[in-house]
């Protein structure tokens, strides 16, 4: 490893060490203090880099693109606010266990509080929100410093992706000169001769990460709990990042099929959506029979059903608040399965935890099944029943005179994963969209990886991460979000043109928070209006204008052909689809209704 | 105080304690969890509410705001990575001491790391960048936490003001019902009648701030080293926000009219503008007479002039290098006064640290001074004619003739300064436009309040920093902003109408990063052009029909005139000039020469 001076050398040491370690891409922000890494970065030739002028939406789309890839992405940012405008998709990625290895440049130590310009604390920074914090010592070309370096590199790519994948950071202090120039003697060449410059043959360090897996006797009770059960449920939460590559949806499906176990599946849980979910039940008996055991309405009838009496639960807190609380409310034996063993429940009705990773827990339950014991009589025809009233009810609600008559949401949302391409990503925004997802986009067999930013719930940062989620892939992108998501994140759309990444946008716009319509403080007008609502009166055609984005206005009823014709386009459309929320939360509630009344007819009978 | 529930009440003592201790304004970003403080700060007849959509454009409209009046200003958000979007503005407020009160809604504490909804760590979320961090106890109509509450409250306030002052976070957690729906028995009737809930008459703590003054004996040698010092020399860098508003300009002057001492008056000083400079200096003996000591062209020629012996600092570090390496240079008693006590001198050349208020410190050295002793032979004179020199050359440049031959940024600085309405609030941004208006902006008899966020020097939140400085009086407001602060900041435009601030927004657009070219990575490309420089090709007319903004494109040379009409134009207009910032560096490099060249040949005669 040459360099002309230290600081290109430990730019260089470094991303010559994270791209051995498997580092693919970097987001970089512009800055002076930062240049060493940047220039090291963007001349490597295995690294990809996506240069961002605004660091927040930089780090959101690094965000979404190791949200898509299951691998770490790097930040790279100057000294000072640059660094703290990370911190939204830090916190995201902490919460969401997104590997991101954020590289904030610093100033060298004597600057510190000192009053010098664009210095500031950036000393662990982001808290107890990463899973890792050090600080690289100042550049010298010094064999034992550069292994350091080099060990520190690997260790911190190995930390995003560990047990609790999330964010690392590495604050790296530098001093002039910063750019590439010439300072004789300050790498001797002789340095280029040595172990810690020229690396070993691939990594310097090779990191295998273990697997938690249960042995056969820690496998034999929850094998035995649910294969007794009457009521017996596998629930499926929002995924993490690496267990969306990890867990093998026809193994799930296989196990829920032994065990006659309805599969709920969160719009986010990998198992919504794949080539797994095969046509339509046509038996209402309660056989457990062929792999068609994704359940995706339930949203609306799950609080109507009968308890179940043994859980086996995956990924994170279910985005549906009715099976949240149904779960609550029932006295089951509830197996929460999480890699890190980090209780995410908030409902605290967990029995058992089981710290391993999901994937290795379905083969081992497997591998453990006896004969079932348990009687479900009923139990899986209730919910195939209860799952496809719910479905002829949506698509009733979808027909042109319907959609004419009231238009909802929620019927984007149906519109949008029944006919996206296959393959394809979606992403979809928190607040509403994420919420009429779950309600309305029905288990199809079709390979969608649909994504959103679950871990802290934001509506920031929309946009840049699902632009950073396309970048990773050749499927068609496919955006859904509101207004407010759409304004907070307009930034990131500069992402379009600059990391060339197209998409189909979904702008749902009710100007303003819709959702607060949902809440009691509706009644309270004002403040309402103008502190929770917040209409805007924004026309965002003049955002597609300023990001050379279509734009186009299009009405409920005609959004699945304009959404078609979109997809088959280059370039990136926004469609705009305008709706009154108040509308649209009747429109829901009757739905609903008329799932939960069929639900109860049935159960009286 | 009487309320429906509990957290009703807790936002509402709150707000009312807060209001009583002297908070004036609050910035509000919408979202559920905040509903008791969001409902109770808007229903204060006693606090102006702005609400923004965009949590980090909230953060820094409040800076501003409180920047520009030196009173603290408060923040509302809800929980999750809303919170982190405030953390680029605390950065800022805890390195330019500017006071803020955020408070941020969480969830109770039972929730945290439970895979809660929204739920992030939120405990000490800004680090050591807050001068306070507490926690709210759980909402309870108790008469001893209530008291608490208050005392908090008045607490907090207090330290955003204190001896150095900046940012405190409360964290604030509630539990449903989160609006003011009746909860019967949560707040019993009786409780309206206790001390806490009424509150005494007038704030339940009255907060008096002692002020750090300098007895005579301590003042003594300050002054004699003063008064005898050959070149004696008064620093003026950039004010704190209640500084800006303590220093009296004239004192100032007067102490250096008796030393017979230049003042060299940073732009943000509050010493470079105002009624105490008067008319140009005619007289070249060096005499001290008359108050017309205050200096601003030193960024071109101070690193020619003989050193000071003995220096007077006020404020932070200033904005011009060559004066700071001057300083550094300069073997003289550097006296460096800071109300804080924090060293902000990152040259590390004071040898006298002077922790007492500025305005203190000088009404005691003014009593202090015997005789004057030194001997500034010629050295009044030399600052008198390099200075004249400066404004001849930047007048020259200024030419119709001399614009359309060579436009340069400063120019429009110049213009900007010297054509201002007084009195006016100017907002000038970081990276090149505060350099120009260091380099370029003529001292003027005119009451000028220029700011700049340079504490942390970030080129973020630029629009939102300035509106909230404009929201807070009835000047004229004009902000100065470069293409890439003025993307970064977009969301910020939103305030124009949301919270109805009319500005000139002056834009100076060279297509990127027009600051790396004085960079030595100029010579480096790639990754120059692609990394560093970042060309966007934005045309920013779009912005401003997305904000209902006046867009007008405007040649170097027609600058001024465009902005002669805008200021007498009511709304909001954007002048936009755009600039090669190559050929600005070179502009600028030709007439510093041009003046370098005239002090040098004096001082060879």
């Amino acid at each position: 490893m040459n360099a002309p001076n230290r600081a290109t050398l430990w730019g260089r040491v470094l991303a010559d060490e994270l791209a051995e370690s498997g580092l693919e891409a970097a987001c970089i922000a512009p800055g002076s203090r930062s240049t060493p890494l940047t220039v090291a970065f963007a001349e490597h030739p295995e690294i990809d880099v996506y240069s961002h002028l605004d660091e927040r939406s930089a780090a959101y789309f690094a965000l979404g693109r190791a949200r898509r890839t299951g691998k770490p992405t790097a930040l790279i940012c100057t000294s000072g606010t640059a660094a703290a405008n990370f911190h939204p998709a830090v916190m995201e990625a902490d919460r969401a266990r997104v590997p991101l290895l954020v590289l904030t440049a610093d100033r060298p130590p004597e600057l510190r509080d000192s009053g010098a310009n664009q210095t500031v604390d950036q000393v662990k920074l982001y808290g107890d929100a990463v899973r890792w914090y050090a600080e690289l010592p100042e550049p010298e070309a010094d064999e034992r410093k550069v292994r350091s370096l080099r060990t520190t590199a690997a260790r911190a790519l190995a930390e995003t992706t560990g047990v609790q994948p999330g964010p690392v950071h590495l604050n790296c202090p530098f001093r002039k000169p910063l750019e590439p120039t010439a300072v004789p003697g300050d790498v001797p060449d002789r340095f280029a001769e040595t172990a810690a410059a020229r690396g070993r043959d691939g990594p310097f360090v090779e990191t295998t990460d273990g697997t938690r897996r249960l042995s056969d006797e820690e496998c034999r009770p929850i094998a035995r709990a649910l294969e007794t059960a009457d009521r017996p449920l596998v629930v499926a939460g929002p995924a993490d990042p690496t267990a969306l590559v990890g867990l093998e949806p026809a193994a799930v499906t296989e196990l829920a099929d032994r065990l006659g176990a309805p599969v709920l599946a969160d719009p986010l849980s990998g198992l919504r959506f794949g080539p797994h979910v095969e046509g339509e039940r046509e038996d209402e008996g309660g056989n457990p029979g062929g792999p068609r055991s994704i359940y995706g309405g339930y949203d609306t009838y799950v609080g109507h059903m009968p308890p179940p009496d043994a859980v086996l639960r995956f990924g994170a807190s279910p985005t549906s608040k009715p099976l949240r609380h149904w779960l609550r409310d029932a006295e089951a034996q509830q197996f929460l399965v999480d890699p890190a063993g980090a209780w995410r429940e908030a409902t605290f009705t967990a029995t058992d935890l089981v710290a391993a990773e999901p994937a290795a827990v379905v083969d081992a339950v497997l591998e453990a099944l006896g004969e079932r014991d348990g009687r479900a009589d009923g139990w899986l025809g209730r919910f195939d029943a209860a799952e496809r009233h719910h479905w002829t009810v949506r698509d009733q609600a979808l027909t042109a005179d319907a959609l004419e008559a009231a238009p909802f949401e929620g019927a984007i949302l149906a519109s949008v994963l029944s006919n996206a391409p296959d393959p394809a990503t979606v992403f979809v925004s928190n607040s509403m969209p994420i919420r009429d997802a779950d309600r309305f986009g029905r288990p199809r067999a079709a390979d969608l990886t649909v994504l959103a930013n679950r871990g802290a719930s934001g509506i920031d940062g929309i946009a840049s991460t699902a632009l950073g989620a396309g970048s990773a892939t050749d499927d068609p992108l496919v955006i859904v979000t509101g207004d407010l998501a759409f304004y907070h994140d307009s930034n990131g759309l500069l992402a379009v043109d600059r990391c060339d990444v197209d998409a189909t946008i979904v702008l749902l716009d009710n100007d303003g928070g819709g959702i607060f319509h949902e809440l009691p403080i509706e009644a309270f007008d004002p403040p309402f209006t103008e502190q929770f609502k917040t209409p805007h009166g924004l026309d965002f055609e003049a955002l597609g204008d300023l990001y050379g984005l279509e734009f186009e206005r299009v009405a409920p009823v005609d959004f699945s052909d304009a959404y078609g014709r979109s997809l088959e386009r280059a370039g990136t459309q926004v469609l705009s689809v305008e709706f009154d929320s108040k509308g649209s939360h009747r429109r829901r509630d009757a739905l609903a209704e008329r799932v939960t009344d069929d639900v109860e007819t049935r159960s009286d009978s």
